[in-house]
Order: C-alpha cells, then sequence, then structure tokens
C-alpha cells in the first residue's frame, strides 16, 4: 500500500488487474485507486485471498459475463479498514470474510430455512450490488471491474454488508478464508442441501476443493460409504483425508459405465450423489447413480458450455429427484461461524485442503497450480 | 360369469380381451378362466372399475410394454372370493382395492418413509409379479396377459396380496374404485412427494384426473393459490370444485410462456409445480415456473415418446428441484385407508371425478368418453 488512507478517502495499492481474456499480463506492481466505502459498504484490508475454480471460469470468458479490465478473486478473510453509513454489524478492526452470496437476512428467502438466494441483492456479476458501479479506478482514471461482488486480488477492497461477514479471529486467517467459498460450498452441500445422515452411502463427481469439502461433509454428517470419482488417481489418498472410503476412476472401469459400478457398490444405487465439474453428462450420470425411492442428486458445479441437464424420465419416476444449489445452502452470517466453530472444536477438517502457499507477487503460480491440478488450495499472502 | 367357482378351481366369467394394439375388438360376449389363487395370491370379483390414461398408453404400444393377448384395467375395487395359502391378512369376503404398485412392508423401501417403490417385487409390466405367469386363459387355452400385475376389465381376477389394500365397505365402490390409481396418485402427489403446505403456491399442469386430485390435495392441505394449465377451457370450471383458483390456457396468453404468466402470478414462481401429462417439454416449463430458492416440481406423467427431461442447469443452481414418483408416492396399505377416512369424515372430495358411468357390455363408450377428453373418470359396472 503507498498511503494509509482513511475512512473518507480512496487508497491507493497494488493489485492484480487483468486485463484480457485467459491472459496472465497483470504485474504486481500495477497500483489502483479503492474507493472509500459508500453507505452500506466495508472496506476491507485483504490478509489472503486463495484462487477459486469460478475466477478462471470467469477469467477465460471472452464475452458477459467476462468483463475486463477485472479485479479478480472472491475467497479471502480481511480485517475491516472502513465501513460507510448505516453499517451497524461490522465495525473497523473486525475479521470478515466477504462471499458472493448476500445474506440480509430480513427478506423472504434469508428469513426462510429452505432458501440462501437473498431477494434484496440478488447474485450479480457486475458491479457492486446496490448500484451497478465499482470501486476501483487505474490511476489514469479508467474503472476497472469487481468480481462477483468481492475482488480479493488486491489490496484493500469495498465490499457491501451484506456480503461481509464476521468470523471468530482466533481462526488463522489461511483457514478463515477456505470458508469464504469453496469449502463452505462442499460441506454446505452435504450439510443442508443433501442433509446426508448417518449410515449413508455418497458418490462425489469430481474431487476438486469442493468435491473434497463434500466428502468431508459427508463424514461429519456420519455417512458410512463415501465413493469419490475422479481422473486423477492421486485423489484417492487426498480424498481419505476427508473421510473418502472408496474411489473410482473412469479410465479403470473398462465397458462399464460410473453409475453401474456404483449402484453395484451400493447395492442398488447411492443415497446422495454430488456433480462438482459443471459437465452435463456427469449430471446425469450422477443421477444414475442414485438409488431409487430416495436417491437426491446435488449439482453444485456450474455448467461451462451451457449445456442443459437431461435426464431419463423412467428414471426420474422411480422416486429420484435432483437439485442444484448456489454456495451449498449456506447462508453466510449464520452458517459461517458454525463451520468456523466446528474447525476449532476439531470437529471440521480445514487444514488438509492448503497444498500451497504463495506471494502476492507470485499470484501466477497459484494459476498455474490449479490449472495443472496440482493444488487443491494456493493461499496468497497479500503483505508478503 | 357362468359357473359359481369355488377356492380351488377356475371361474369361467366375461372379459373384455385386447387382441391387437389400438383395436378395440374385444367382445364382451368373451369367456376367460380365471385359475384360482396360488400361494400369496388373492382372487377377487370385481364390482367396478374404471379406465384410466396408462390402461390407453398400453393400449396403443405395439411393442413391449405392449403385449397381447391382453385384459387391461387396474383401477377397480373388489370383493375377495378366496385367497391362496399365506395369505393372512386378506380374507375371501372383504372389500378390497388393488393397486399396481406393490406394498409388501417389510424391504428396506416399504419400511423407509421416504421411499414407495417396494423391494420385494419391483414394478414389472408381464405376468405376476412372483414367477411371471398368468392366471387368465382363453377357453382354446391360449394364455392371456394381465396388466400392470392387475387386469380389472373382468369379472374376477387374481392379484398378489402385496398388490391388495382393504377398504372400509362403507365406503361406496365407485369412490373406493378412485382410490385404487388416479386420485390416489394426484392428492399423494400433493401430500407425500411435495408436502404441501398452508398457503404455498401451486401450478398443475394437465388437468386429468390426476391433476385435479393434485388440486384436491393442495386444496386439502392449505394451498392459496392453485393454478390449473389446460388445453380444454371446460377445466376451470370443473377444477374449481377441488380447489382451482386460477387457469391459464396456453393458447391465450399470447407471445408469453406458461412460466413467465406464472412467475407473475406468483410473484417470483410456484412453491410446487406438477407435471401430469407425460411431455418432456412440459416438464422443462414447469421447472422453470417454480421459484428459485425452494421451488420443486414433481413429475408424475410417464413420457410417451421416451424424451429425457432436459432443464437449463442455471436454473438448476438457483435452489430449485425436481422428482418424480410412482403413485404419487403412496404407500398403498397404509396411505389408502387414510384416504378413505378423510372422505368419511368429509374432507377429500371424491364424488366430483366421476363424470359418466357404464355397464361393464358398453366400456368402448368409456374409452371413447376418455380419448376425446369428455369424462374424468367412467365408472364402469360389471354386474350390469
Amino acid at each position: 500500500m503507498e498511503n494509509g488512507g482513511s475512512p473518507n478517502k480512496p487508497i491507493r495499492c497494488r493489485a492484480a488487474v487483468s486485463r484480457v481474456a485467459e491472459k496472465r499480463r497483470w504485474s504486481m506492481r500495477r497500483l489502483v485507486e479503492v474507493e472509500p466505502p459508500k453507505a452500506w459498504e466495508v472496506r476491507i484490508k485483504i490478509i489472503c485471498t486463495s484462487l477459486c475454480h469460478s475466477d478462471v471460469t470467469l477469467w477465460k470468458m471472452k464475452e458477459f459475463p467476462g468483463i475486463f479490465p477485472r479485479i479478480f478473486g472472491h475467497e479471502a478473510v480481511g480485517t475491516v479498514e472502513s465501513v460507510g453509513e448505516h453499517v451497524e454489524d461490522i465495525r473497523a478492526g473486525d475479521t470478515v470474510v466477504p462471499t458472493f452470496l448476500a445474506h440480509c437476512g430480513r427478506c423472504v428467502d434469508c428469513r426462510s430455512e429452505r432458501s440462501n438466494i437473498c431477494s434484496l441483492l440478488p447474485f450479480r456479476f457486475k458491479g457492486m450490488p446496490r448500484d451497478g458501479t465499482n470501486r476501483f479506478k487505474g490511476l489514469n482514471g479508467e474503472e476497472i471491474h469487481n468480481c462477483l461482488c468481492v475482488s480479493s486480488f488486491v489490496e484493500y477492497t469495498v465490499v457491501d454488508v451484506v456480503h461481509v461477514t464476521k468470523v471468530d479471529p482466533r481462526l488463522p486467517p489461511e483457514l478463515a478464508c477456505l470458508l469464504s467459498c469453496g469449502v463452505s460450498t462442499g460441506v454446505g452441500a452435504a450439510w443442508k442441501v443433501a442433509a446426508v445422515e448417518k449410515g449413508s452411502t455418497v458418490a462425489i463427481f469430481g474431487l476438486g476443493a469442493v468435491g473434497l469439502a463434500v466428502a468431508e461433509g459427508a463424514r461429519i454428517h456420519g455417512a458410512a460409504k463415501i465413493i469419490g470419482v475422479d481422473l486423477n488417481p492421486a485423489k484417492f489418498e487426498m480424498g481419505k483425508k476427508f473421510g473418502l472410503t472408496d474411489f473410482i476412476n473412469p479410465k479403470d472401469i473398462g465397458e462399464k459405465s460410473v453409475s453401474e459400478v456404483i449402484v453395484e457398490m451400493t447395492n442398488g444405487g447411492a443415497d446422495y450423489c454430488f456433480e462438482c465439474i459443471g459437465l452435463a453428462s456427469l449430471m446425469s450420470e450422477a443421477f444414475s447413480s442414485s438409488r431409487k425411492g430416495w436417491g437426491k442428486t446435488v449439482v453444485l458445479g456450474v455448467e461451462l458450455h451451457g449445456a442443459p441437464l437431461s435426464i431419463k424420465s423412467p428414471e426420474l419416476l422411480y422416486g429420484r429427484s435432483i437439485t442444484g444449489s448456489l454456495f451449498g445452502g449456506i447462508k453466510a452470517k449464520t452458517d459461517i461461524p458454525i463451520l468456523a466453530q466446528q474447525y476449532l472444536n476439531k470437529e471440521l477438517n480445514l487444514d488438509e485442503f492448503i497444498t500451497h502457499q504463495v506471494d502476492f507477487k507470485d499470484i501466477n503460480k497459484a494459476f498455474d497450480l490449479l490449472l495443472q491440478g496440482k493444488s487443491i488450495r494456493c493461499t496468497i499472502w497479500m503483505d508478503r
């Protein structure tokens, strides 16, 4: 950071600004100006951040919601530097995680136990949630877009208060950071969307951070058999740390389909199936792997090619169901503190998700590691 | 009936035998021989039966599960004439309804609250459920197939005991008959699969007997708004008897899609949507009509052309779910008596489903009325 800033003044600081889709031309020496928080907004000094697949997805998009120049990153933890008017539940000095999904706490969705899709400030791809404008500028005055209402590949960011959750400062920052997006999504999908119960069988398609977090959520809630499906054989060992009991590599099963193997392994189909990649074909395969009568498939992956989900209708009639969720059904302000407490109680395993750590100036390494399938989560430290 | 029969002897009686797909060549003067019940089986004297769309679907099929010669009909009520070995909970003289779906009460599915798809004797298209053989023969000895483990267009039929439910004999037979299939399916879908609750909004695609029964189930469970969708404008008046509050004729909404109209009428989408036709395109439309966050779509129609269900994956991510069911989630032996009691308590409206009544010899009229969309249910009386 070049100047210390004050609640009412812009802060000039370092950012990773992405100018062109799929090109990593950003320089860590680039300075941006971060405006002070407006009403209902919070300015946060980012402590650390990590790269999530959704950043990569958006970064590759040449058309909307691909917008440039943009500061990516939405999984992070930080300290509140200052707050705007009307912000009451968050104060300067608080440790907070930003979340891409809002939680106002007052709308019909936030008040319902069944929905986590806030109606006050719906999920949006561009600008601040209340007015669509941005808080970042280049030193030449050019507008720089935010990412998923957050942007964390920058030393200071401004986030609407409904996208900010206070966390227990005893939690190590690199672990609190995980609760900001990917791990909460996976654990939440098992806990809140599927409501996995003791003795149940679970199949997980795709063992990235979200898929492994589903395993962890299923483990905590007592699943008896947790089957992982991934093309990378190294994921079995990794998955065992999160309760994985069985593993299927689609390359190793010959003529059989993955669903046939799962139906055999579970004596009729898994109680809960999770699609964590974002491929329509895999969503159908997950559905076919679920048990007649009550099998439930939860789709967490965002279909990257816009393909529709296709299901054989006779399979549907046998009582199976399929649902999707954003953020694994997590309501940020009430559920993230529960996950943090589960970590402090040594119930929830968070440490093993972090496979790498880099300094902010080496952010490109974090991209390389994720794109090469080497990292689960790579912590990016802002003060190094 | 030509001879009175006895528990151990075949009974010779009248049947509507279908010999060729889609041709109504049957003669009511045709006699068949109905074998005595084997172990676990019950021989029933049919009092009355009615024609269900599934009979028509199977009757039109030239290939498996279209099989001929066959005795159609599976929605009925009757009196037990005799029982085979090991039958304990049903006695000669009992008033019973046969059901196409088994309920053994002991398997993992029957013991679970979440499934009604019995694992002991899974749903089958051909023959008796335990050994696949038939109990009907022509007088020349030819084998005649049954329909959905039942067959009721015949004066006497043999049904496995897991497909037979005792009903209160105080219930008028033509109303008990309705609980054997269509009405239970619709009411059950609202009651058990969707679990419609007080104040909720409901949209029903297709107002045949099943769709109207969904409305009746939603009404009983307190839905505040029940929207029917049908191409036949006469269905609105009919539907009002079962709690329908609103009606959409897809022909009358101009450029808009049905889902757009429903989203407007319900301020964001219906809480529960039901597809009661069996068209993949309508299943997608129902899904799009459901509310973000918690909207649930229940598919009751069997897709007639084998088309897969197709859903836009972004719509799925917003927390909507879709599920299908056989028999509306009804567990025959425990749930049908509950529905019968609701009728006797004057809570459940059954009378209005019956729009026509014919003698057995006029069964073709029942086909005409259903195919022309004139009847909801036409009672076919066996003793007339």
